[in-house]
């Protein structure tokens, strides 16, 4: 974190724009609806952490001034999306749905089409008929999505305007020297080959050029890359991923440290999730799922220093909707060499798990930009499986991290 | 913590006194197997703190070095102890005992008669008949207690001796004048008025009289009064209590942080847990299961931060042996007000878990000691249920302060 | 089962009343929105089994001619009870509610003030107060629950009633000669001597009385007493009980006949149930609590054929609702004297397992009715935690049963 | 099941011999170890059924008069074995070994090498040189396996030697012509072409031709095919199989019709199982796992009488050694649609749970063969996963045919 402009030099705008890659999806549409519930005081802002203590006097953008748009490869409306978010598992009742029309119609005008350019079979499988069909080169597409970026800036007269990718999972693919630079990005890009690029790298391409703040909040590897990174870095624009920690992975990082204090040797730590949801759908492919369980099988071993035999089988079930489940279990060597082991079982919903750290993340990364914060937000680590420009997956450490920033940023608000 | 001797300025003696309360019990018999067995080099040293990295060039005793002894108040020798331990869960192997015959017959030299003064019918039930039929006034019991310390220390040559609770959990008692100073304490004492001592208390006194560190490793109520920190005081003894945190506690400490990281709301949190050793049966009865269950519920509500439904049902279940099953629901609140729920299951062996800390502890505390400190070790906090002298439940921030004495320690060290 | 009439002297009427005590309960407004749906073809007959193979072809009541009405000693709509218990766990939504207005208006309209005489102090904390303030003598109540029956099938010309006890459990009483016959319960109730006496075994005495076939759905003790059992003899009415079987106990009697299939020693068996329902207010009244223990801890004995330790401890959890969460941990020894264990966990809606078995057996016991059976109906018995007339506890013999039953019948049908 | 000689006409012979394939494995370590411990009065005969009410008074073999013999491809001695069980998880001590070193010497002269023919390469890498060196062809094989057989037999002067299939799941070939007929069989054998057939196939071949009785307890599918069962016919043998059923299955088994008990709707029913043991490491192959998930899939469809969606992963977890963990979650819909989940973990040992199944079936089926009984032994059903010519994986049915022979059979004994 670099801070170049002086603390409080300029107030951010009334309104804040908040641009969802994927906001057909059930958790854009979380996001969307719970913001609409707690503006109009329909529910609580619970699950958030910039409405705990910690963040109590914080100039943060307020639930009313969000501006929501985004891009998709699925045309639905956002009042369609979210009673299929409530048919499931009730997260949103069909009353809530009802009155929160008004603001679902706007919403509906600033979704745009997105790209699904070498996004993968399962991706693909999901998007409009026209959508599969785009034949436009990578450099237009590029110019596009800057368009709709900008646009969405000018039409509502927006000071900043916060890109989400919330797309799913793609497929991994080999990271070389395409993305290790700028020069090297765009000559691929001007060649129109795509073999190594996935749509989220085009998605956050657009956000670095046109200087909007990006959380990637998903696993997907061709994203944040080096010459990703360049761009931002020459736009002054803070950015911070990958990979939401909202279930299970978050429950190991919280949980695998007890072991260490107490130099109890783990042996194995399996886990096996249950996913009913469209992201589930997703990960049912075997190219897809390689990403997911790349960044949670790694975790355990830089927390607790060693290696260990860890796995975490994933399985489609339909039946499951939006909720997850997963089961984890953690055998362990204690004195005299005596084995021991422990269970548990997560019942979540990972919409509902999501989408307030994504509000959180929207407001602390307006107050960092607004703050003149940029580069990775390293603070922000606790709400990753991956953070960005940091060794340490210790859940703890990452919230101490976040407590030291919220504390000496108070001191410069007072 | 407060330094009252020069760092460095005494070497500590090559050998050290290790006085265990309830000598004869598993935990007692599993915490000498373990050192004897290390110490010859028949299994390794894995779920000490001590032995890991964060200690690592500390001038710690060896566990050849350590010399034990203890009160009990039924009559046992250390190999039928340890058989009996082995025979349940198999922690300790026929094979080992055999080995280790020579230590556990001059343990059994240093093994005397305890008292079991207004202990409870619980505990009483367990004691020998000669125990039972103890006429000794309060002060006389005192007395001796002091004089099996000393003489311990003085026919081994120790420089010192540190004191282990590890006695079973007893009846909470109503705290009052009476343990508020030392002056009303010795006039109860002399008067022999028992009604609000236990045992416990008794074996503190004469451990702070003889300038032996203390450590209580149980949640008896009695012990760590205001009355007894006087009198470590005056001799400047280190002491540490109360209740070593060693299973479902340790989880709920290690977990419960995490919803807070998150601003999710926990409704309820219900714990069950089975046990089936000698502890089980003592807290089988009513009044002895008060302390236990006090300290467990206390816990999760000085974490999060509100007040919240939470139980701990115990049930004693000989079958499992040393064994201990906990069973922990967790209901909780997020964003659109929807709930969701984890469990956990936790299958321990009790002994086999608290063994190294007491062996990391009677280290850590002789190590503190030989440095002058004195005064309770808050910096051993993570170690226990109720830390005396600190607030913080939170097991990370207690891990951190650990940390932070070693780190400062080692600068001192080099 | 006796058969005092010929088959198929009679038709059933087309309307058929169902009476249920209670009638205000999470339970009975579930039987009735349950109902009201599959009627209206809102919603399909899943979860019963006389929608079944096993039943196709039975000349059994259509959900369109079930006419409920029923006793509380608690005022509200039934609309009001639909919304509640739609509230929290999402069972009937507020759409639902709102389609079936008429339907319960309908109910109002059926629902008379029951009795609350000596029902004890957790079950009156829940009356209305004119209800506490009741100074009836016991024949007067009795003749006032009659009449509402006999009103109840007079207004709506039905062939016949059913009555389904579905109140709060109430603590037990000690059986004794009053309980036995006739002649002393009537002496009993002349004299106006309630001690022995609770509400489930006046609504018991009335149907009886009136020759309403009974379901006896609670574990209350004084109900299906020996001298109520007299009554149903004299009106050759069937009858049916004690507590229905629809979760942990379902799972317990299902599983247990396992062990013993492979002659595996179970030496343990714990319980934890987590209610939050009224019906777990209730429970944790300790008095109210040991109807239902008793009834859960008796059964693994009965299946395995020898004792064994086993409890079910029980906690009221407001924050569940009406999903129920129990934790069973059976630990068992097997060759060589190896000791494994496993555990389940249930995590289930009563009001929703319940409700259909309700139905299935108020149509069962019509059919029986209808084919002129009397008595104790134990082709049942698959239903009930104790069921009565009958020592088998193990559900698939109990199973077995009904399958043998429905052959039986079939052929009759034919 | 036809019985070719009248009753009683013919006494087992006092000696009886097992022969068991795979005789250096875990489990018939396990086998053997149980038996001699339980002749000498070391154990007791716990887990089995023989050894229950149910067949008191049959003329069972005893424990003492089990003479034990075997082929396995890896060389080793059964005290060896013996101790590597032990070693994991403590089913057998090494003062049991110890004592029964006179009975693991005999074994040890009474184990022949077997074939790994076209095994596959994960069993292959567990055979010694020698035995992947074997250059014989099929002829000369099974001509090696009978003579092994006939040998055995008339050394120890045996009336009967049942041959019991424990080695490890072979991956699945896809059954033809080659299987379908005695003829077309041996004309591929006689081929030397042995693309389709795996040890066990040969195995089974061997007994059957030497009028062995054959208990197949691997779920390899080249073994009882009808070629096979052909032979046995013809030598008038009685044998069973497939697949022991003795953990996770056996609980599904147990369980699967409670929920059509209540015609719950069961929407998912996914397993995840962790092994530890050398069958864990062979099913780490995915060829030879492809024979387990297949037999463990298909069972729930058979129970419930619909499709449903059902998956058992698998993983191997070296650390549980002989420990075997399952967790299965359960996710079914009842009244009003209203969804709900149960999940267990079973925490077994296979060769505890499966030795005494083995013990039973080699008791019962020489009891059978004594009483003339010849074809599949249907009644052996509920040990099985698959019941060769049974179409029932009802555990409850299949344990009722059990009772209904052994109350047949004791009608005859009288």
């Amino acid at each position: 974190m670099t801070r170049t402009r002086p603390h409080g030099a300029k107030r951010r705008s009334k309104k804040l724009g908040v641009w969802l890659i994927g906001a057909r999806g059930g958790l854009a549409t979380t996001v969307m609806t719970g913001t609409f519930a707690i503006a109009r005081g329909l529910s609580t802002p619970i699950g958030l952490l910039t409405e705990s203590e910690l963040f109590a006097g914080f100039p943060l953008a307020d639930f009313g001034d969000l501006v929501f748009g985004g891009h998709d490869i699925r045309e639905t409306t956002a009042r369609e999306a979210a009673l299929e978010v409530g048919r499931d598992v009730h997260t949103v009742s069909t009353d809530l749905v009802k009155k929160l029309a008004p603001e679902y119609r706007k919403v509906d005008r600033e979704v745009k089409v997105g790209t699904a350019r070498n996004a993968g079979k399962a991706i693909l499988s999901l998007a409009d008929r026209s959508v599969k069909g785009d034949r436009r080169n990578l450099r237009s597409i590029i110019k596009t999505l800057r368009a709709d970026l900008s646009d969405f800036r000018g039409r509502h007269k927006l000071d900043r305007v916060i890109v989400v990718n919330l797309s799913s999972t793609e497929a991994p693919v080999r990271l070389g020297r395409l993305h290790a630079s700028r020069v090297a990005l765009d000559k691929a890009i001007d060649g129109d080959n795509s073999r190594n690029m996935r749509p989220s790298l085009l998605y956050a391409y657009a956000a670095a050029a046109e200087g909007c703040p990006f959380i990637h909040f998903t696993p997907s590897n061709a994203t944040l890359v080096p010459a990703i990174q360049e761009i931002f870095a020459e736009t002054g624009t803070p950015f911070m991923g990958s990979d939401g920690k909202t279930g299970e992975t978050l429950v190991k990082s919280a949980l695998a440290p007890m072991f260490k204090y107490r130099n109890l040797h783990v042996l194995s730590w399996q886990g096996y999730n249950l996913l009913g949801d469209r992201d589930g759908a997703v990960l049912a492919d075997a190219d897809n799922k390689k990403s997911k369980v790349a960044t949670k099988d790694s975790l355990l071993q830089s927390i607790l220093g060693y290696p260990l035999q860890t796995h975490v089988a994933i399985d489609y079930v339909p039946s499951l909707g939006d909720l997850k489940t997963a089961w984890d279990h953690i055998h362990f060597e204690g004195f005299l060499n005596f084995k021991m082991h422990m269970q548990f079982t997560w019942h979540g919903c990972d919409s509902v798990l999501a989408a307030p750290l994504i509000l959180d993340m929207v407001r602390l990364v307006d107050y960092a930009a607004q703050r003149g914060e940029t580069g990775p937000m390293r603070h922000l680590a606790c709400f990753f499986k991956r953070p960005v420009g940091l060794d340490v997956d210790d859940l703890h450490y990452q919230w101490h991290m976040l407590e030291a920033y919220a504390r000496k940023e108070r001191e410069t608000l007072d």
